[in-house]
């Protein structure tokens, strides 16, 4: 077992093979080509923190991998980062643990962040000039890079609960901060990345024509939007069943505003482009899938295996 | 984090400790105490393997723990090991991870022999004086071990598919290498610890007073005991949820032989033993809960603290 370190893993991660990997993962994934075991979670009251447990085989690989990844929230009050974990890439074969990628939710932080661009990219208006952004934190600031780069989109807005944490983003991106209603009423694209369990955007904020990435919800009891907005909207879905299991689309078809059959899964998606209508009102509900870290983690492992190991 | 070697996570390890603690995880389980994770599987039929992933948080607890464990079952042709894996020791405060046990699935032999010998306890005659032991692999050798040297039992009785095997583990355990029916005729208790998925032992084999610990169905899939040893039996479970899922227990149910209502949690039995009637058929289905992980990797981790570490 090789255990490479945050420093080794970022080194060794191709950004631009990883969100082609990403993207092809989601299209398998949506095929039926990818073994995902069953999520699995932990939730931590007091602390106040999350565990998240992914697996996933991509027919034919001969590695799969298992993500571990962790979400402290007052983390950051102690001066430590909120996400820690690892992804171990295993030889399908034998089932030794080859490499033990000890990457402190990076991975995951950014394989997330290339689903909410891959997702934006799929999504977004032709004409998309402003990118609103909703939270201040990890996601906030790699989606917000991410996105407003693939999508060539120069003005960036930033709303966050806590106004200085939006401002201090807000300098670092070339940004402004503004409030939420302004932030709706001037952003073409909107990605929210909070971990909020009470709706966010609500159905008065958000406008013909809005497209909205939404990465929040990646477990029971989180919500950002108003089902209200999914009920105006088509709903791409990173997974179906985790979406209606615990994604913003879980929300308004328990409301009994979104037809679980309407749903488009991304992979779906991806393979077969729509051309939404201008006035359309897109939202692509993002829990996380597992095929993702498969992907990411890859990446990481071929780039490794072309460097020397330091051991070596 | 530290990354623990399988030598130093072997010293690190009081058996007796363990025991104690693997049968107070089992108390603590079925009283409700336990933040057990959705169990995450992944099956490689071309292997073939399997790699399961379980998660445990006891309530008040300061870390938890997340273990993966693989059985690739050809790797002793090739030499290797059929068992990897890790167990990760995390902090429910901050997500961190604090220490990776890199037991090659070591601990998880372990502690699946702890849950045979508490159960074999908890269930075997007090005249009980014949070990029968079904399989010749490492479950096989760890139950015989521990049930018999915890039970005082002097007799193996040892019965496999591959004769060669079981003869080999016959004569290393000082025991007797037979036929599965003689096996049954002459046992007092009998432990089942193969990957079957059909039944080996019939109901015809099993006698009035047969006290029997089956530790092999692990997975959706695999079955030991033909339903019907079930439906003459008391039923103990160590997780009702996932024997009625993948256990043997699962099997008799959906045959309509077993009332659900009527299973046992072995947890509940330690907190509250049960007299048995020396002729009935007791049947112990063990799954594998998260908690027993949790309970070993903690025995470990409390060890390591006592000792330095070797980087200190």
């Amino acid at each position: 077992m090789r255990v490479v370190s945050l420093p080794e893993i970022l080194a060794a991660l191709d950004e631009e093979a990883a969100l082609a990997a990403v993207a092809s993962g989601f299209r398998r994934f949506s095929a039926g080509q990818v073994q995902v075991a069953a999520v699995g979670h932990l939730a931590f009251a007091d602390a106040p923190g999350d565990c998240h447990i992914k697996s996933a085989h991509l027919v034919g690989d001969d590695v799969f991998v298992v993500k571990l990844a962790t979400s402290f929230y007052r983390n950051p009050e102690r001066g430590l980062s909120s996400s820690n974990g690892f992804m171990a890439v295993i030889s399908a074969a034998t089932g030794e643990i080859l490499a033990l990628l000890h990457d402190q939710g990076q991975l995951t932080d950014r394989r997330t962040a290339m689903a909410g661009a891959i997702a934006a990219r799929a999504i977004a208006r032709p004409d998309s000039a402003t990118l609103g952004v909703v939270g201040a934190g990890i996601q906030a600031r790699l989606q917000a890079r991410l996105i407003a780069r693939i999508l060539g989109l120069s003005s960036i807005l930033i709303w966050a609960r806590t106004s200085d944490r939006a401002a201090a983003l807000a300098a670092d991106l070339g940004g402004e901060a503004v409030g939420l209603p302004q932030l709706c009423a001037r952003a073409d694209l909107i990605v929210t990345t909070t971990p909020s369990t009470a709706p966010l955007l609500t159905a008065e904020m958000v406008r013909p024509g809005h497209r909205i990435v939404a990465v929040g919800a990646d477990s029971p009891g989180k919500q950002e939007l108003e089902t209200a907005i999914l009920g105006r909207a088509r709903v791409v879905v990173d997974s179906r069943a985790q979406c209606l299991d615990h994604g913003e689309a879980g929300w308004a078809v328990r409301a009994g505003l979104v037809d679980p059959a309407s749903l488009i899964e991304l992979g779906a998606l991806l393979e077969s482009p729509i051309a939404f209508d201008a006035d359309e009102i897109v939202v692509a509900d993002l829990t996380g899938v597992a095929v993702q870290d498969a992907e990411i983690a890859k990446v990481v492992w071929r780039g490794l295996q072309r460097a020397p190991s330091p051991r070596d």
